[in-house]
């Protein structure tokens, strides 16, 4: 994976946040706080996953176009096309 | 354009599903039915999206990952990547 | 429904771009191009949806909350947490 | 809040799985697989979301908008406006 560190880095980041919303509730925070920190935790998975297909693109989806093998061709591009619909449903 | 066809009478339905909306809104239709509406056009518009995309990777796309022009290839790669970031913003 | 005529507007007009973007299928203009069109429409129908609700808190949410029946007060709490929840998957 | 306990416990289980995942890109796991496991967290977070929302309209807003503080009203009705067009933007 392309910025491997840099990508495991906001993970880390992330995994802090949702916590620090655990605490948030645990001290009976205002509910419409926990969200707004919810959609920040939100926004920011946004940002990986955007990261991560960047890199895929450049990558993998690259070298299995430029390939000769139709099905491996093939998947990549349904894989790309099936995480693009999902990304409408969450 | 790939299935163009069928992309353009989905288009065209839709279009016609937002005006039966504001046919709704005159007749004073509970609002949270006029939302569902609107929820149900958003759902239909994810699906032209994501069609019309599946035929872009299979077609430009593949086109300009497996040609030589570089720039080109990068044009297309980052095209992606920016309808995908996009798409989690609305 | 309250500002009636302002939201009227807003879906006359968004059934309009919708048109549009079938003449630019038709125009077989760049796929990325008519993607990003359509994340247009969806970015409007979603300020719709915001302008509908917050209507519809301000009114029949509130003489719903405010009256006698329970019953009835727990169909629009109902309807507002269902539009939210559907919204996360459109 | 409401629910309280179920809503932190759900917290943890995300915060568990958001490192797993670094744990699986640390592991060179293919992207794709990578991005549908952020998106299961995206939608374990929606369902917080939509559960916390859900206690704060039957509690806090029912609560305010009873009330006859017609500030405090306002302001509760404008926090559940705020959150869902936020949510459509995430």
């Amino acid at each position: 994976m392309e910025k491997r560190e840099e990508i495991s880095g906001r993970l880390k980041s992330i995994a802090g946040h949702v916590k620090g919303i655990d605490g948030m509730v645990h001290k009976d925070a205002y509910c419409i706080d926990v969200i707004k920190q919810i959609q920040a935790v939100q926004a920011a998975l946004n940002k990986v996953t955007t990261q991560i297909l960047e890199g895929h693109l450049h990558s993998c989806l690259t070298t299995a176009v430029r390939g000769e093998d139709a099905n491996e061709r093939e998947r990549v591009l349904k894989d790309v096309a099936d995480v693009f619909e999902m990304s409408s449903k969450v």
